[in-house]
């Protein structure tokens, strides 16, 4: 069943008519859409839906609100934070440009909401409290993303924070693909949380993750640079976690390498590589990143629903704390 | 009851609690909502509710979702303009920066879906009709400032494509306003379209008394600087039809003074408004508002309802031919 998942969500984003005129709004849009991605937020969406139900043809529409608002957030992150690349193609501000990017960004949160109004067989209470909850969910990961360029500008932030931040910037959305596949499948307000708190949890490992493939990916697997995180001085969960520990001549050389405006991007890269294996924070990475599935199996486990329909979540599951992508 | 409209709409304004923290993203929403405004369209949306309830108290908050969109508009719009002006304070953009104003934006837009949440009484086919009228209502209003940014870039601009363009930056929204107090008030699809028509032509004839003020605006009522289109080259109603009819002499002197960079700014606005008035576009732009309003008061007379409850919609949109600012 999920072997299908992803090429019914492909065929329905290819097929999408979101508008046409005037074309420089519309064809960033498609341009985005079409860079592809793992689609892991819907694919998520409609897991959780085939746990209580088996018609998720149904759940496609209002899944793919999220692939939307997701790829909406990536076009007006990539104005804010002034990337060049997405997916190792030009962003939309780069290859049209900032005011573009910002107004095909907007219709893109409206057509996301759209699609989400694409739920059906529900009760007008349970869809304003779907909406309820996707409106929360947008504003916090816009939250999010504030926090972060916040901390771009702050020399001290706390691992506490840092969580937050990516609670917000990332996990929340993941929680709701998660409690939007239940809602979709009529189940209770209860059982919605019950999944959201999975999904939170899927997704602060999930962004351990990427911190952690930044630094130890294999290059040739990996597809973007390894190390990038570094280079750019990313408060990431690694650094902070350096910051934490080094001492001494350690804490000095990190300072040095995090001051190095002229440094030659190997060497630099090598050398904090260095400092963050010789902490232990590859492992202590990735003991948070095994404790935050440990409890998503953990509240799993804990679903009065037959071993063989959770089967196929849970390896999807277990396939985002393998990843080497 | 109009009376009574405003202060109940600033009231819920005031009280408005969108978010707190990063206080980044939430302190701009606030400052813009608080620079006041005439609050047009969610007073049409009550006004047009009053057509057939009496309890316009419960249409507040879904109505606030226009003035929290229309806003959210300004925000993202002046980025786009570079204006450093709104309603005479400086705009989001220039008291923080574009970041920031790119997001408290965003933000708001997913307020506005919140507002709109706030409808009750009304059934799921119904509330999800009006949230796809209001999805479309809003990318149409994207594809206007669109259009509009296009046409910076054009030397000919034909007065059906400005018509088309202000209908989707302008009046669609107001047309919306009154199909949402139709919908909100439990009435049948035909009757809100019947209504949003008269709405989108209240809205170009709106935009079009703004063009005209811009230029025949008394200074001292007027409150911005009369002659601001003119020295921005901006392409109203009444520059294109000037450029249409301008034959000889006139013709080479409107454009010397489209194409003069160093000229005196009060020589510029006399000589251009010298050259409409003596084409008559002054009325001709009186006469197509006229046109509007009429259009708009004919569909206002079919309606079946005493003249006695249409009264309070109908001045208001008498106020709107005759304002002075």
């Amino acid at each position: 069943m999920i072997k299908q998942f992803l090429p019914a969500l492909e065929a329905e984003i290819n097929q999408m008519n979101l508008g046409q005129n005037p074309n420089e709004l519309y064809e960033p849009i498609r341009y985005l859409m079409a860079l592809g991605g793992k689609r892991i937020r819907p694919v998520l969406s409609l897991l959780t839906y085939s746990l209580f139900k088996n018609d998720w043809q149904n759940a496609i529409q209002p899944s793919l609100s999220i692939e939307i608002f997701h790829n909406f957030t990536l076009m007006h992150d990539d104005i804010m934070d002034k990337a060049p690349l997405r997916r190792g193609k030009a962003t939309v501000h780069e290859k049209w440009n900032d005011n573009i990017a910002i107004l095909s960004g907007d219709v893109m949160l409206v057509k996301a909401y759209d699609y989400l109004n694409e739920a059906k067989n529900i009760d007008l209470a349970s869809f304003q409290y779907l909406l309820n909850r996707f409106n929360k969910t947008a504003a916090e990961v816009c939250e999010g993303q504030q926090y972060d360029m916040n901390f771009e500008n702050l020399s001290n932030v706390s691992i506490d924070e840092y969580i937050e931040m990516i609670r917000l910037k990332t996990s929340v959305l993941v929680g709701f693909a998660m409690e939007l596949g239940t809602l979709l499948a009529g189940e209770s307000k209860e059982m919605a949380t019950h999944l959201y708190q999975i999904g939170e949890l899927v997704g602060l490992g999930f962004q351990l993750k990427d911190d952690l493939l930044d630094v130890y990916g294999d290059p040739v697997k990996f597809g973007k640079q390894v190390g990038g995180d570094i280079l750019a001085n990313k408060k990431t969960y690694l650094l902070i976690k350096a910051l934490e520990q080094a001492k001494g001549d350690q804490a000095a050389e990190l300072s040095h390498w995090l001051q190095a405006s002229n440094s030659i991007p190997s060497d630099k890269i090598a050398a904090v590589k260095q400092i963050y294996t010789s902490l232990g924070i590859h492992t202590q990475t990735e003991n948070a990143i095994k404790r935050y599935f440990d409890q998503a199996f953990e509240l799993m486990g804990k679903l009065e629903i037959s071993e063989e329909r959770k089967l196929s979540l849970q390896n999807f599951m277990a396939g985002l704390v393998d990843r080497e992508v």
